[in-house]
C-alpha cells in the first residue's frame, strides 16, 4: 500500500502541531502540504511554527512551505484534509473542499450537529461512518466531512460506551476541570488562571450537552437517534497545562455494580482495536486501583496520549442505580489531533479513503 | 459589657492564625492564652508562629507565651476556648476541657457526629444550638463543644439554606475544588500538586455527606432529624491557594425556578445579621451576574471572607426540578475560623458564655 | 486646603485601576476624569473596567462616565493627569496636555530618557524636580511631564539609595524575577508562563540600564550626570502574580560592611517621610532578618505596596567590596502607580500643582 | 562484554527513580539491587515506588524485592553502586561500601570536598578520575567513591568549559531559579511556593561556590589546584516542576567576544562524545539564538535532559571584558543520575570499572 496525502490545515496552532507530531511517523500518512494563516503563509514551517512543548521537528516537514488557509481553490494532489482551524473560517473553507471532492477530517466545532455530518469516536459509534454514503448523495459530491467531537465530550463518550454495554442510563451530571491548552495558546491571560478557577467556559456545555447524545446515538435508517439520557455539566478553566479532568455521576435505569463497570472499561476493545490501527492504543481505557488516579500530570499522556484513564469507580450512598468515577483525558491527542488521525485510519480500513 | 477572655487552641496553625486575626480586634473577645505543640510551647507567639500570609500581628498578642496543648490539666481564666487542632489531640483534649466546666468551640472533626454536639452555621441552624443543654445534662458538667462544620459542608449548607425555604431537595450532587490551604501547611507536597489535580481529599468526601443532612436536619424533641435529601459528593483538590469552588447540582421535589433561587439567595439573612452580630457579613451571601464568577482569587476576600459567592444560577436542560450553580467560599474564614467566631458571638448573645 | 482635581489616563489598565484605588481614598485629590481606549469611551467606569483583584469601587468613581483618551483637544477643569497608557499613545498625548498648560506624571517609559524630563522617585532624587522648571522654560509652557521610572529601576534605585550615601559604587549586576502583572493583563498567554520561566523581556533592561544612571544621577547646572557606576541586567519573567524579586550584586569602591548596610536601608527616610506625605510609607525600606524573605505572597503588600522588602544582605567571599541583597518591590505600587501618586503630593508640597 | 551488575542506594527517592529509569535500558548495565530505607524494604520495588512522573517500568525491576539501605553489611554481587541517599546517612554508607571493595558513584553531598574524592561532570573534568588511585591507596582498599556534583554547579561548570578554553576568568556572578524538584519530593509545601519565590536554598550557595572551583581546577601532582577566579552565588527557588535555569555574569581577564563564546559553547564536546559512550548526548550544550530561549518547560529534556541549553549570550555595556548568558539544566538527569550514569560509562571505559 503506497502512503496516503495528508494536507494540515491551521498546521500552526496547539492541535496542528499534534497532527503534525502524530502524523510525522505514521505508516499510512505522508503530509505533503500544511495550511495555516495569512501572516504564516509563504514560510517554511520551520520558521512558521512556534512549539508548545518541545519537538524535534523531522527535517523534511519543517521545509515545507505554508501555504494561506484563506486560499483554497486551488487543486491539491492530496487524498485527506486534516482541520484544525477556528469555526468562523472552517465554514467556508471545510464544506468548498468537501463539495470539490476533498475528504476532510475536522476538530473545528461548526457542522458537528448536522444531520449528515457524522462526529466519530472510532471506538465509540464507527457505524456512524454510515452517514458518510448520505452526506455524499444529499450534497451530490465525492467528498466528505467527518467531525471529531468537542474534547471533553471523547473523553466521557469513551468512558460511557462500556457502561451502556452493560446497562441503560438515565441521566449523567459531569463536572469538568479543563486546562489552559484547551483554550489555545493565546486563550487564556496568565493574570486570568495562575493560582485561579474560571467556573465557566463559553458554549463548552452546550456542546457536550448536544453532542453526546449524537456520538453514543442509535444509528437507524440514515438517522441518528440521539440518545435518550439527560445530561448535565457544569465546566470549570484549572490552572493545568494538558489533560481534561471530569467528574461523573451517573443514574442508571437498574441497579449496577461499580466492580463490574470498572472491569468492563478496562476489558472495553473497540473497532480500532481489533482492526489493530496504527494510532489505536492497546486499550482505550486505562482503570487506576489506587483513590488519588487519575492526575493530569501523571496520566495525560497515558498510551501516547491515546489512552484516557479512569479511577474512583465507585457507586454511591444513595442508591445502586448511582455510580460516580473519574476520567481524564488528553484534550490535544484523544480530544483533537489523535481521535482525527485514529478516524482516518478507520476511514482508510473501510475504503472511504 | 466586659470582654470574655478567649483562649486558642492550635494558635500557630493555619486556622489558629485565622482565629488570632480575627480575634485580635474583636470587640467582644480578648486573647489571653495561646496553646500550641510541644515545639512551639514557651516561646513568644510571634516567635512560634510562621505566617502564612503577610499580617502585623498586634504586640499584646505576639508577647504571648505559647503554652503546650497536650498539658490541659490546669485551671484556666478564660471564658471560652477556640480549638483548631488534629482530631487525634481534639479526642482527648475537647473532651477535657468540657468536663472540667470550660466551653470549646471546635473546628476540629472529631465528635461532629456526636448526638449531643452540635455543628453550627449561625445562619442556618442557630437551633441547635438547643443541643449544648441537652449535652450539659448528659453528661452533667457545665463546659460544652461545640462544632463548626467540615469546611466545604459550611459553604454549602450555607448556600442550600434559603433554596430549602423555597422547595424541598430530593438530592444533590456535589464536585469540589478545595483550595491546597485545605490541607495544612505541610499537607500538600508542591511536587504533588503544581499544574495538578489530585480527584481525592482522603475521608473529605464522607464528612460531608454526613454533616450536611445533621446541618440541615430539624431538631425535633431533643434530637436532630438529619435531613432527608439524598447527596453525592466528589472531592478535588486543585492548585489554588485559598477558597474552595464548588459545582453544585440539585435536584428538587418539584420545579424551582433559577431566578427565585437566585433571588432567594441574594436577599437572605439570618439570625446573625439580625441580630447584628460583629462578626455576621452584611449579606451572607453574594450572587453575582457574571458568567464567569465566581473566582477564587477574585472572590475568596467577599466581605472579609465571611460572604460566599455564588454564580451561574441555572436550571438544566432535562428538568425544571433540576437547578445547577457554583459557590465559593473561603475555606479558613467562613469554612473554619470565622464560623467559629461567629458561633462564639451567637453563644454570647444566648446567654451561653 | 481645597481637593485638587485628578484625571487618569488609561484608567481601565492595571497601572490606572491601582491608581483609581489609592486617589479615590486620598486626603488630597479628587478624582474627576477617567480616560481610556475607545472602546470604554462613554461607558460608566464601573462597566467597562475589569478589576483584576478585588476591590470594592467608591459609588462616585464608578459612575463617571470613561472619556475616549485619543481626544485631548478638549479643556478640562483638572489639576493634574495621571498618565498610565502604552508609550505609542502616550507619544503624541502627554506633550500635547503639557503644551496645553497641564501636568502630567506618568507612568509610560517614552520621554523619560528627555533631558528636560524628569524621572523622580521622591525619596531618591527629589532634588531632580527642579527640571521642571526648565522644561517650562524650554519648551515655553506652564504644563510639564514628570516620570515615574520602569518598574525594576524604581525599586533598585530605592535601595541603592541608602548605599550610595554610605560609599561609592563601582558596578552592580542585577537579576531579577518579574511578575506577569507587569506585562498588564493580557501581555503574557497563560500557555507561555504557567510553571516556566521566561527568561526575557523586551527592552527591560535596556529601560532598568538607562534610567537608574539617570535616576541616581547628580542634578548640576541645570543637567543631570549620570551615576557613573557600570549597571548590567539579566530580566526574567516568573509565574508569580505581583510583586518583582530582585538579585543584586554590588561592587563598591571601597570595603563596605553587609551589617552596615543593612541598618543603612531600615533607617534610612526620604523627603517624603520628613513632608509626613500622605502615601510615603512610614519608612521606604523594610530589612527582613530571617534567611527566607523577602518572598512575593508574603512582602508584596508591605506598607500597601509603598515599602520594598530587602533581605539577605551579605558580603561575598571574593571581597569585602563585594555586597549582594535580595529586594523585592510591588511593581504595581511602589514600581507605578503609589509612585505616580507620591510624586503628586511631593509637587503639591512644592507648589509645583 | 558481559553487563555490569548496578545496585540503587536510595531507589525510591527522585534522583533514584531517574537512576532505574536511566538505568533499566542501558546496554551496559543490569539493575541487580535496590535499597532505600526501612519501610520500604522487603517489598516489591513497583509497589514501594511512587513514581513523580509517569513512567511505565520494566517488569523484572519492579519485581526487585528493596532491600533496607541501613544494613549494607552483607556481601553483594555487584559491580558499582549508585548512591541517592541523604547526607546523613551517605556519610557511613558510603566509605563503608568503598573500605569494603565496591566502587560508588554518589549523588550526596558528603564528602565531595574530600582531597581524595574527585567530582567529575565527564564532559569536563574527565582527568579528575586519576584522584581515584590516590583514594585507594591512601585508604588501602580497591573500592572507591566518585561525586556529582551539586546540580547547579553541574549545569554551571559544563557552560564554563568552553569559556576557559577561550581565557582566563577572573570572576563569575550567578544568580538561579531552581526548580522544586531539587529539594525532593517532601521537601517543599505547596503553600510556601504556589506562586511565589524563596530567594534562598539552604547551603546551596556556599555548596555552589566550594565545588565550581574544584570541578574546574587543575589536577596537578597529584592534588587539585582549585580554579582561581571569584564566584559569588545567590540562589532562588521557583514554581517550576524540573530544570534549574541560571542567569550567569562573566568577569574575564581579557576582552571575549560573545558571538566567539557562542560558537565554542556549540561546538564543544568532550570525552563522553569522543568515547561515544552510551548515555553521552551528541553535543552537551545546545545554543538557542531565540532572545527568549531557553526555558525550562521546553528546554528541559533537551537531548533526554543529558544537555544543557544555553541563550541570550552577549556581551554587557560596561566592558567587552563581561559577558553574560542562560543557562538551562535539568537538575535530575544533567545534574544527578545522568551523570552519574555518564561517570560510570566512563569509568568503565577506563578499566576502574
Amino acid at each position: 500500500m503506497s502512503k496516503l496525502k495528508a494536507a494540515i490545515i491551521g498546521a500552526t496552532g496547539l492541535v496542528g502541531q499534534n497532527l503534525v507530531k502524530i502524523l510525522s511517523k505514521h505508516p499510512w500518512f505522508d503530509v505533503v502540504s500544511l495550511f495555516a494563516s495569512r501572516k504564516s503563509a509563504g514560510k517554511k514551517y520551520c520558521e512558521a511554527v512556534k512549539w508548545y512543548r518541545d519537538y524535534s521537528l523531522p527535517d523534511d516537514i519543517g521545509e515545507i512551505r505554508v501555504e494561506c488557509m484563506e486560499n483554497v481553490e486551488g487543486s491539491y494532489d492530496v487524498d485527506v484534509f486534516f482541520s484544525a482551524i477556528p469555526s468562523d473560517i472552517a465554514t467556508y473553507i471545510e464544506p468548498e473542499l468537501a463539495r470539490r471532492g476533498y475528504v476532510v477530517i475536522s476538530d473545528s466545532s461548526i457542522y458537528r450537529m448536522d444531520d449528515y455530518v457524522p462526529i466519530i469516536i472510532p471506538e465509540v459509534n464507527p457505524d456512524h461512518l454510515e452517514l458518510i454514503n448520505m452526506q455524499r448523495t444529499s450534497r451530490n459530491c465525492s467528498g466528505f466531512i467527518v467531525k471529531t467531537s468537542n474534547c471533553t465530550a471523547a473523553i466521557l463518550s469513551l468512558s460511557l460506551k462500556p457502561i451502556l454495554n452493560l446497562t441503560r442510563i438515565e441521566r449523567i451530571i459531569v463536572s469538568t476541570m479543563q486546562s489552559i491548552s484547551g483554550a489555545g495558546y493565546l486563550g487564556l491571560p496568565s493574570m486570568a488562571i495562575l493560582g485561579n478557577i474560571i467556573p465557566y467556559i463559553e458554549n463548552e456545555e452546550e456542546k457536550i450537552e448536544q453532542e453526546l447524545p449524537k456520538i453514543l446515538g442509535l444509528f437507524c435508517n440514515g438517522k441518528i437517534l440521539p440518545a435518550q439520557f439527560g445530561i448535565s455539566v457544569s465546566c470549570n478553566r484549572v490552572p493545568v497545562y494538558e489533560g481534561h479532568m471530569i467528574n461523573v455521576f451517573l443514574e442508571a435505569k437498574s441497579e449496577i455494580d461499580a466492580i463490574n463497570v470498572a472491569k468492563a472499561m478496562e476489558t472495553f476493545i473497540g473497532l480500532p482495536q481489533k482492526l489493530n490501527l496504527p494510532t489505536a492504543p492497546q486499550r482505550p481505557i486505562i482503570v487506576r486501583k489506587e483513590p488519588d488516579r487519575p492526575q493530569p500530570v501523571l496520566d495525560k499522556d497515558a498510551l501516547n496520549g491515546m489512552a484516557i484513564v479512569v479511577g474512583r469507580v465507585r457507586n454511591d450512598n444513595i442508591s445502586k442505580r448511582y455510580l460516580k468515577y473519574v476520567v481524564l483525558g488528553n484534550n490535544m491527542i484523544r480530544g483533537a489531533a489523535g481521535t482525527a488521525v485514529l478516524i482516518a485510519e478507520i476511514l482508510r480500513a473501510y475504503n472511504f479513503l
